[in-house]
């Protein structure tokens, strides 16, 4: 190899291997909405990443890759690139992913895959337990578009807000507040889940697993350093070794989250809750995705704590307005997202800017208020556009088909009514009158509900 | 560092980062197969991939090794390079182990034994739930020396399949087949477990943990990002990068492996059952192993889409012919083993045979009967060979010390009775009639089944 | 680039991937102490690795770094680097990190976080189920300072005990022993948990999930790729690809220690216990630690396979003394810890001292006393300070404030406690007499008692 291949040889490994490690956030996603939700319930939540993983990677082979990257298209949409074939899959640098320019196009389809896929699971957190599985079919394939369409906007060099010079580094708005944005739109149209709010005031559902929530957290914060530091794409993008600037910042931030997070419960609701604390590693990380090459490790640290201090304020303000928000998601990826693409505009380095040769120096810097208000401008398109467009598919296929499932069935959980199996055979008996139902209030305990039965489904259930 | 210096380090890098990839496969397989078995089995299923990670490391760099890729051996055998030394291990394209012509011997090793961990950590599937402790430890030795023999014919430039041209890039046949083989060998001199069959009818024993095993299936998905593209054993063969191509046909036929098992499993039985689903994603994954570095993408997604429907079919027919597979090994690595083998004498696209300068076009490209005809002749020598000898060993060992537990052992389940001690002590407590015993389709639930006590055991199993 | 920042770049690469994935084994450890101990405790002890990662991660950037490697100190503290600035992290091989010749701060800072934060994670396991919440956060702080200081000492080239010559390839002491030495003072300081020992015998108390507890050693064993060949801290240390051959022999003591650990535990306790068997592969991952770039393949062995037994028998006597360590962190971080940094003072091969320009061989070449000398001084030095500060801190903390949960709510569990949830909602209902209490030997089975009832605390905790 030449000096200038070995150079494509480096990039495309370390691009490939970051595409691998944000392709792991799936298991992370699984676990993190799994462990906040309830064991009825696990199989489903767990198993249906594999599924929209599945769908996500043909979509965005067939189309997405070339609508978000394709050479010679406008503003609005890319021009080429649709299933595209074997010579342009190895070729580096050229037509029609010539924006790649030291990777092959393989290489540039593997990492996008992965983030298209990351939005697309940050959408159901907010639909979770309550939505039936046609909806991640065929919603996943709706929402696959959409992300590519907003993803060309900012990051292809032919799109209309990049022209603009909106910075969202490794994708605060184009990811996060994406997927938040279309999970509103379900959590909306959906409603809330049976017993979530008894009068108008919400119910605490707790997750059934803190330990799975534990491992979603820390395989997230293991992916984040594909996410963020891979965006840079090559080996040497604002300087030698530069990913290694971002991988720290991205964990500085992380590290300020959990400790924006553990002081906000600690101050508000007078513990330290520890969905909130690893929620708060999660809503840090999303705010630093927009900003980790702008920023110095201070900044990265505020971004983080700040985030954090979200994550716990935004959970109560969803629920306060009657919004049935599982996991977290909105505030998580939607308020702590456009955060982060807010924060670049204040706190980008005059020096960082220069060498990364995109961007102004953020007001704190006295870059002016330039570069704040073409992000702003950019959360209200992708805000307009995502959101709408969400709600009108996601409302088709509500007044059509339906997308909730019926109460008997989300009472039983969906492992049994959805896929005919228990998630855990062995641990768990559906019980009319179990959590998350009317009768939630009683005094008798979840584990002695568990005890009763209910004959029709015992019956069946194991044969 | 010279320029071929940096070529040797960059390839280092990349096939010791690929192999750590596969070697925590292993935790995929655990929580696959743990995930797909009952709790009562847990802790000992679980647990004995360390075990079994331990004994093909050490023989695999006493003897294996050498056996697989040794120079100068013949057509069946290696002829060096056993208990290799330092300096043989940190040389890089030198003797014994020349063949490696990028990589030191030492990174060779730990990519080649991550291979042999995963063929034998397959053979377990099948065997699972009334295996003793000690056939782990002695038919792992065995068939650490069974795999390696085969290794030697198709992958090393010496053996005679290798001579004859067949092509199995990463090791459908070597590695999925294999493993597939010695499990069903294990599985039809086992018998099936308790209750298993009912008047010569089957009946569903599910997992216990749908989330393990969609946590396996996922890190299996993560690992095989080493495995299939880090077999190009090098950054520039097939091209500088091309190892990202390899990735994208895996990620492409896994995501229609998933699809093709969610069609299947609907049309088929009726439901989207998520172990079906999920195995849909390994049968895919199995099957482009062989092919991942000679086909278009569109192939990736035929191969991957129909080996997701032989999953389903194939698990049914295993089935119904009488042999207990606890987890689905023998259709999702045998099956789909050999359809991914014989895929690519249809598919090879001529382009890429020609720049990897090995096979010929498939028979759809209009390359002849020839490659399809030394696939199959390469399926059936190893079908011969390894189940031949793994049957005679297994075969030994049962007639000699016994290889199955006793039923008792079986009914309480293995964690108690080989290691004293539960996988979960706290959740559960055996009892006799429990689920997979002979009074398994009683009306009563099985969860209150668990309420029911056995004093002798209960009275010793805590303390 | 040129050859030379090609160069750099792999480096960068290399030491940023092996940062990844030692920060990864937070989860490893969150899994495995998770898994050997009580589901009472299961949220509050999985979810704190993750707090105190948040704690190390900003503790090391703001001091931590700067007194561990910082340019311009004296043997006993660095003398710069303290809150580093974007351009001292984006440098490469220059001040105030000059003793990263082949890597930029920032590589180095996110690789050396990462140990310390593997360090912190040791502490606790010997001291769990019985800390209140506010120590992890408040000692947390003050390890992370103890720690850096002793890596100064062996790590940096200015440090005193780097000057005598003492080795520690990957940080067998500077790591995993000094984490058990601040266990140890930590679980004396505290004492046994409630039910350990009755009559000054001690009681099994076994963990609560065998298949956590796998997972956690695969992950940890995933990790430890990183750990050691990681700390060639470039592509070439050693020679081109020098770190493949790391990773070999540490993947061979692993295998070698749960062998050990096996034997042993046949031997000694009469059966194949699993927890010791896991415990095996992480003493020898310990032990190899200070190794594994100096010593044969069969030294690695021999190591491992030593360490496996010395968990087993070590738990043992920890036990035997009146310690109550849950996890059996201090034998397989402490005493083999001890045995790796002395086994490379016998088993150091010559010519690999030579090419690595760094140590003697060992006594079994030839090498006489000098090095195990230098190693036991090491120890000595570290034995002491370690300790002493570690229990001086602790001892003001219980003194001033306390540091141990009260004996009611260690009883109910740290999960309800602490955080106010339960760590599994729906499986769990605390009682009086569960394990670990006073009554423990009593004949009716733990899983009747979780049915009994706990009225007061059951109307509450779900709502």
């Amino acid at each position: 190899m030449t000096t200038k291949e070995l150079a494509f040889a480096a990039s495309t490994l370390w691009v490939v291997l970051a595409a691998i490690l944000v392709l792991f956030m799936q298991a992370g996603f699984a676990f993190l909405e799994a462990g906040l939700t309830r064991m009825k319930n696990v199989g489903h939540i767990a198993a249906k990443n594999v599924l929209i993983l599945g769908i996500v990677s043909i979509v965005y082979y067939l189309v997405g890759f070339g609508i978000a990257f394709g050479d010679g298209g406008n503003g609005l949409i890319g021009g080429s690139g649709f299933v595209p074939s074997v010579e342009e899959l190895v070729a580096i640098g050229a037509e029609p992913f010539s924006w790649f320019s030291a990777i092959p196009g393989a290489a540039a389809y593997l990492f996008e895959v992965a983030f298209a896929a990351v939005s697309l699971a940050i959408v159901w957190g907010a639909m979770a337990e309550r939505t039936r599985l046609w909806v991640y079919l065929v919603f996943g394939i709706a929402f696959t578009l959409i992300y590519s369409f907003v993803s060309h906007w900012i990051w292809s060099p032919d799109g209309w807000l990049f022209a603009k010079g909106m910075q969202d580094f490794a994708g605060s708005t184009v990811v996060h507040y994406q997927g938040a944005l279309a999970g509103l739109a379900g959590a909306l149209l959906l409603g809330p889940r049976i017993g979530k709010f008894v009068d108008g005031k919400p119910q605490p559902i707790p997750g059934h697993n803190m330990a799975y929530t534990t491992l979603g957290v820390l395989i997230l914060w293991f992916g984040w350093f594909g996410f963020n530091p891979g965006s840079t794409l090559s080996v040497d993008f604002g300087g030698v070794g530069f990913f290694a600037y971002v991988a720290l910042n991205t964990n500085l931030a992380a590290a300020a989250g959990v400790l924006g997070a553990v002081t906000a419960s600690w101050l508000v609701i007078k513990k330290p809750d520890l969905s909130m604390m690893l929620n708060g590693a999660i809503a840090a990380l999303v705010a630093i995705t927009a900003a980790c090459a702008f920023v110095a490790p201070w900044a990265a640290i505020v971004i983080g704590f700040v985030a954090g201090v979200i994550v716990v304020l935004g959970s109560l303000l969803v629920e306060r307005v009657g919004i049935d928000d599982p996991v977290g998601a909105l505030a998580a990826h939607g308020m702590a997202g456009v955060w982060g693409t807010i924060s670049l505009g204040f706190l980008t380095v005059p020096s960082l800017a220069e060498s990364l040769a995109t961007g102004k120096a953020g007001l704190f810097y006295g870059g002016g208020l330039n570069q704040l208000g073409v992000q702003l401008l950019g959360l209200a398109a992708v805000g307009a556009f995502t959101f709408t467009a969400s709600f009108l598919v996601l409302w088709v296929m509500k007044v059509t088909v339906g997308i909730r499932a019926e109460p008997e069935v989300e009472t039983m959980g969906l492992d049994v009514s959805e896929h005919g199996m228990w998630g855990y055979p062995e641990f768990y008996i559906p019980v009319p009158g179990g959590y998350g139902t009317e009768s939630h209030g009683a005094a008798v305990s979840p584990g002695l509900r568990h005890q009763a039965t209910t004959p029709a489904l015992v019956g069946q259930a194991p044969a």
